[in-house]
């Protein structure tokens, strides 16, 4: 059983129309309904509820935690930033979304600015795939095509990857590392570009999919103790100086 | 001072005036014209000459080959490719350009297949700097402009990268990783996409900037002894066991 | 269901009475006897089958390929090799052990010389777990002790590789690299250094399950067609070419 | 010119005589003694001076930032901290030595625990150089022998680094990645381990030789524009979109 939590600002969705017409169960509500399965258990959580939503005996129950947020990054507060940290160092896998690459988790995570190129230009978007054997594109081709999707644009500031499995190719002239996993700690890190408030993004049957297959990823796949509990010395274990 | 040598298939160039007219000196007689410094010796090298232009002796006095090939690379004999292999294995630079991906030697460092898309569209090219703060990035802004360059598409299939430096953008809805480092043995190699023998890329200044600052980060920058010559055994250095 | 096939040299064995009384089944029945599972078919195949043991047949039936040789690399044939080269590129896991580091199928697949320092002195060995979290670490501590193995050294010369799970340490002063991950093509390989012929390491429950691990890492997890059969030219996709 | 700043924690060397007597113009001190050469200038800074030794005016002149601390990372300011991390982001390079694996600058560039193993026995230790092309392995035979060091041992819980280029091995049974880079935004870093306050590793001629070597490598070889200074959108630069 994998536990997952879709954290979601929830803001856009409750000032501006045209984004509660896409999401009217809000981006959160979408994501979970897609990711529910017999051995995949969902709860959602939102920015504006105590804690943010996430309280450590959330996040202990989490196995795999979902970030969308974008206008309200600094609203979240620091020791929710510090639980979600210490839980990704003990093995959580986390899924970035889209305009979570400026949230203070990922910018915590990866250290350095996390900034890039954008446009909101509405225009389609292609994302290929380039390492097909990752588990993460499983059942996608060699590429995917979404009828409009916000432009980001390289020079993206983040350290290079462990894996970079999509590149987004957009018609105004720009190109994206769109899909790449990180390990910090005992956790799994998989950022994904596709998500903007406006477009249907979310309910495209391949981003569906490289979501699933995400959470599949991310989740810790064996039990891990947490190897230091602070700064300690070990014993000396060589014959040679019995 | 950095000794390199151009290596050029030169068949292109005598059998298609379209070729020619673009380069009347050969593509090898163009990149030598830009390579040439206070500090940087450069020849030249072709595929029928004796030993295809590269033997022993060349080799030996070579930091740093450069290698465009497109229509024959079968005929690059085996021992051509074993000795160059063998002098990257001892620290030569190797800067392989453009349909180069497919030659015997690069297939032989990768490992892979080294397959990729292809389409001779003669479009507009967009490079994308996706690492500025690389010594092969040096004076190149966010991006550089291509008039017109063949498309290369994802999924190009070599091994993950040392550094991923471009990505070039096609207006056809492609994209690719057009600017790579390995390291192979004590050799560094770098793997640069433009160059299709009827377009005038090697006469762009940004082009000829980055290959120009390969050079200096291919050659070796320290002299090493072959750190193995053969299958050897290990002395006991320890105390402990003395 | 997962495929293995175990392929062993089976030299050793036959000529050295040391050797057949640590593995009177061969190495390979020995790696064989902790691979079947439910879920796990295990077969076997030695070098002086014909074929070497590998036809066509044999390997479009494999998921995970083992290999162990140290006498005879240079009596594999080289179609042998190719047909492993091809399946790797396909998608089928590879695992190399120990002196398999020298196989004509490993050097293809690196590109490098994969030279090492090595010393015969049956000393204990210590192997440092320094990515927990990765699949193949499943279930080891931080360190796996063994009571006798050759020393494996550094310099050992890969590829950097895409994964570094294990660093072994030898009483007699040096270190090496001796678990890491490669993707090349669509397949995954692992190198795990354990396994001299006359030691005991393949009855070593660590080892064992470190082997066990990797072969659910390396097997293909999901179906993947050969994404290029050719050097193929793809049509242009854009809209904005129509 | 390359513009060295080495900073100093500068604690234990006014608190305890047996520091005191190794480095008696304490560890900066003899860190810049071996630094200064004709194209480098080097200043010293250290924890008590106002702004920690680092106000804006002086990193804004510094290059390569050398950085020391054990006993008092928390006395650190955060401002300095965001003052050096905004630098390295800038191009400024960074080389975090022994100790300074638990500084906060270290820990916010990394992401990660930054914790590890240890244990003061003043033991001999032994670094081998496992990429000896790398510009920091220039100089470096294939290992370096350390009279005393203190060890530290793996698991490292730090990112996969870019180039891994030291593996030490101690006497007690342990082994650790000792020297390692990794890119942040424009800036090289650069960790290294040896440096404990009561041997006299920063004596040894060899050590002295990497940090040069680090120095070099480490400085921003291109001057380089913040590529963005905000969040900005860009011009629809493609033809297809006029």
């Amino acid at each position: 059983m994998i536990r997952v939590t879709v954290w979601n600002e929830f803001r856009h969705e409750k000032s501006e129309p045209a984004v509660r017409a896409v999401y009217p169960e809000g981006i959160h509500g979408q994501l979970a309904s897609f990711l529910a399965a017999p051995d995949v258990r969902v709860r959602t959580a939102t920015l504006d509820e105590p804690d943010n939503g996430l309280p450590q005996s959330v996040l202990d129950e989490t196995d795999v935690l979902l970030w969308w947020g974008h206008m309200a990054h600094g609203d979240v507060e620091d020791a929710t930033v510090d639980r979600v940290w210490q839980r990704v160092m003990d093995g959580m896998g986390l899924i970035v979304l889209h305009s979570g690459h400026f949230s203070k988790i990922f910018k915590k995570l990866m250290g350095t600015s996390c900034n890039l190129k954008w446009r909101e230009d509405g225009h389609h978007a292609r994302i290929w795939n380039v390492k097909p054997s990752h588990p993460i594109a499983a059942g996608i081709g060699d590429h995917i095509e979404l009828e409009q999707e916000e432009m980001y644009g390289e020079q993206f500031d983040v350290p290079t990857p462990d894996d970079l499995i999509f590149i987004s190719w957009f018609p105004g002239g720009e190109v994206f590392r769109s899909g790449m996993t990180y390990h910090r700690g005992n956790g799994k890190i998989f950022y994904f570009q596709p998500g903007h408030e406006t477009y249907r993004s979310y309910y495209n049957p391949d981003v569906q999919r490289v979501i699933q297959n995400a959470v599949r990823w991310c989740a810790p796949d064996h039990p891990r103790e947490r190897l230091f509990d602070h700064f300690e010395a070990l014993e000396d274990l060589s014959d040679a100086n019995q």
